[in-house]
């Protein structure tokens, strides 16, 4: 049997918001790879799934490191490629985790990239986005009729968030941890503030929801967290 | 016990893309809503689920009319939330399907506005939108590093579509099926046209995907109809 790639898109962290293609992919994998960064050796999308993961699975912790040293990622990636070809040419079906979906703003993606022109059957399984999840937690519609829906990292340069907070009237602001005081000025100055939550490691344990967001001052926030808001119509 | 109103994200159309929440929820549901338009009786979102349904479960057929009607329209939406509200009286766990992402352009959130304030507990499950589904089966990655994905229906106004295109590098364009020329036609001026992907009906037993859409001429389209598309850089 010939080695197939899938990316799996585990959702944002509740092991019930698991596609039950996820779930079968999982349960059928030779070798499951989860992605880990130099500073944080857990895997959260492993911990989603661990349930459905057979004893004679070969887990692979694989390390993409988070650095601005060109040389030191290249060389990093190059050998989890190699050893993921490894394992495709054994005939393995290798299972490689994702959180949220796979084709947004992911560590696959730059895998994918890599392996899509290697001549194995790659397949990838979508999954929840976490803004889904926090809209749906909340009550909070995220776009209804002809309206647009804006998804921004908020780790852009201030101009540019500026500029786009100031154009889209339903927003979703990923990764809002490291300018947050900065993304809360902005978010009042365009008017968003009144109608907005944010929900930090969504669907995990120690999941926090805020409501009030003008309340929140020098918070130390989560990795993952996410806001969503909606401009108020005047 | 107290009456549950459960809105049920179901995704785009392939049962196996169902949660396990999901999944959960409409197996113990006493009444399962399934919204139906006045031109199509038939409910999609109710055949993605049919196979798990339990046998006692009362199906309701709900028509939301498609009319620029307003008192047809508040009648239908009227009788439609007493009636679910007469279910929950009774205690009665009731599930209401939506395709794709309840919030994200379903009628459900208008029924979520309408029940909102009744007094009973309300709970939305997130589903898999159409748009990551097509970016995964096509293998078009939606949004990496600090990129900005617009969704926009492409049932907007010209001028104002025209706009959005033009300042949009990521692209998602819904409901294509009405204007497919036009958003053409703006697709090849905005750059956007030689790396997009069509898809119609994704996951269900007639999908049809389309690659090179220059190619496409005068073709009558689905009104499940999805483009993603991604600016060339130059």
């Amino acid at each position: 049997m010939s080695g197939i790639f899938y990316g799996v898109g585990v959702g944002p962290g509740d092991p019930d918001l698991l596609t039950l293609k996820a779930i079968k992919t999982i349960e059928k994998a030779d070798v499951i790879i989860a992605p880990i960064t130099e500073k944080n050796k857990e895997s959260l999308a492993l911990s989603i799934v661990r349930s459905y993961i057979c004893d004679h699975v070969n887990i692979v912790w694989q390390v993409f490191p988070m650095t601005n040293n060109m040389n030191e990622q290249t060389e990093a990636w190059h050998n989890n490629k190699t050893e993921i070809i490894g394992y495709l040419e054994k005939g393995k079906q290798v299972a490689f985790l994702t959180l949220g979906d796979p084709m947004m703003y992911s560590t696959y993606i730059y895998v994918y990239n890599l392996l899509k022109d290697s001549g194995f059957t790659i397949k990838t399984i979508p999954g929840i986005t976490s803004f889904c999840d926090i809209a749906s937690k909340t009550g909070f519609p995220l776009v209804e009729g002809k309206e647009i829906l804006t998804v921004v990292p908020a780790t852009n340069d201030s101009e540019f968030l500026e500029q786009t907070l100031d154009t889209g009237d339903n927003l979703v602001l990923m990764k809002v941890y490291k300018n947050f005081d900065d993304v809360m000025k902005k978010l009042k100055k365009s008017g968003h503030l009144k109608r907005a939550v944010m929900v930090s490691n969504s669907g995990m344990p120690d999941e926090e929801i805020y409501y009030n967001l003008d309340e929140i001052k020098n918070k130390k926030l989560k990795y993952l967290t996410t806001i969503i808001a909606r401009r108020e119509k005047n």
